[in-house]
């Protein structure tokens, strides 16, 4: 692991790191913020995904997270959002597939297969890299994210309710197998037998018997993409079918962007510090 | 004035903006962020100086002020750095100079004067467009700002006591007639006659008399132009010989970016508020 850089922040340190990742055949980054608690010993971790065209830059820089992770002492992962470089296959020009468009999910198609492996690069490969180099005790793990990282939140604590105990999300794509800007890319990544895709889609993971406790999501009513992209209400059906504890919070106005996420931060902090006790 | 995008935040509203500016021959764009209270009446409004490179995004983006200026109600502007444009002379690849390095002064020199004006854009253009445009009782101002921008928050405060009810700085070069990073561009702006430069000096304009009652300043003491073009110290010294009540606060392991001022931006919202009550 390389340090990319560090900088003292609301007590604590944000750093930036890069290695090469096997599992995505390519050189990846991610950030890290590790409060001052940190010197009395190991600490819960809580995970941010980032949404379409994200690095690992954008929720650092505009997500506000660090004065309460700080005061909640909150390790806060943030990872990039697919695998990058010149050797990856890719599509310039679309936002929606390949680069900044890894969906957190493990390709099975060809050319993508060997690079675009974001579930495993998240539930294994990363987890090992925080837990060798910060002081983090991951017994101790919850997940969130934004948008195409709400998604990957809501499917990977899905799959592994044993491994995360919270997940929320702010404006995310509950069922990224019946929208427009997320199909194609599951068709390149995943194929065309749309079976293998329900792997990857909140919803369909709960139709089909996925459980977790207890989810918190927030939602802007002025989000450009509520209504094709986003749809809430139908991770709020498939709760209420499945009986998982759903907090969905429409947020009167807000839109997609950071000043959305920044300002409903601190209540998903607390919710995961409560639940990471 | 033309709107360039609005967003809501914190519950108040985060925009853009952009006019054609006379003072500065040239359009100029700005942030301004309206925090909730304003449905009930004109606020008190707070003017936030950028550094070197920077545009009105970077402290919008990552300033964090947002959550406690809505709290308090406080009405943020924080103006561009400098002129812009094609029309504009400039000299690419230097950081120090030119464009996002208008150093809050009006320029004496050709062909600089036209356009490189931002001490009047900001005593005078500024502020009547906020006036007209905004719910901003004008009678309550303070001003900060970052490195170059606490030399702008510094300079222009003494200035102008009477308009200013509080003045408060994150790392500010204190005196930029003597530094290396800020010589040239004052020569450049202002001429060879180094007596002219001294009316945009905050030690210098104590020295010559100028005077406000209480400054706060916040310094990280890892800022890598601490030694060289920061020099607090200075700052110190005038203000002790002219009996101006400074607060100087040497952050521990700080360095001079945003994580800094973000950490600390808390404590200078409240120092104004406090001031604008």
């Amino acid at each position: 692991m390389k340090v990319v850089s560090t900088s003292k922040s609301h007590g604590g340190v944000q750093g930036v790191y890069s290695h090469a990742s096997e599992v995505c055949a390519c050189d990846m980054s991610f950030a890290v913020f590790v409060p001052p608690q940190a010197k009395d010993g190991p600490l819960p971790v809580l995970w941010y995904l980032s949404g379409l065209t994200c690095t690992h830059a954008n929720v650092m820089d505009k997500g506000e997270y660090r004065r309460l992770a700080s005061e909640l002492g909150l390790i806060v992962v943030c990872p990039d959002t697919s695998p990058r470089g010149s050797d990856v296959p890719d599509e310039k020009d679309n936002w929606q597939f390949g680069c900044g468009a890894g969906f957190y999910l493990d390709a099975t198609q060809e050319p993508y297969a060997k690079n675009y492996r974001m579930y495993s690069y998240i539930t294994e490969e990363l987890p090992a890299l925080v837990a060798a180099n910060f002081p983090a005790d991951l017994s101790r793990q919850a997940i969130f994210g934004h948008s195409m990282g709400g998604h990957g939140a809501l499917t990977i604590a899905l799959k592994n309710p044993e491994r995360y105990r919270s997940c929320s999300a702010f404006a995310p794509i509950v069922q990224p197998s019946t929208a427009g800007w997320s199909r194609p890319a599951f068709e390149k990544y995943l194929g065309s037998d749309e079976k293998s895709w329900r792997a990857y889609d909140a919803t369909l993971l709960i139709e089909d018997g996925k459980r977790f406790p207890e989810l918190l999501v927030d939602q802007g009513t002025a989000d450009g993409f509520l209504q094709d992209g986003l749809r809430p209400w139908l991770l709020e059906e498939a709760c209420r079918k499945a009986g998982i504890d759903l907090t969905l919070h429409m947020q009167d106005g807000y839109d997609h962007s950071y000043n959305f996420i920044s300002t409903f931060m601190d209540d998903h902090l607390k919710w995961h510090a409560a639940r990471l006790a």
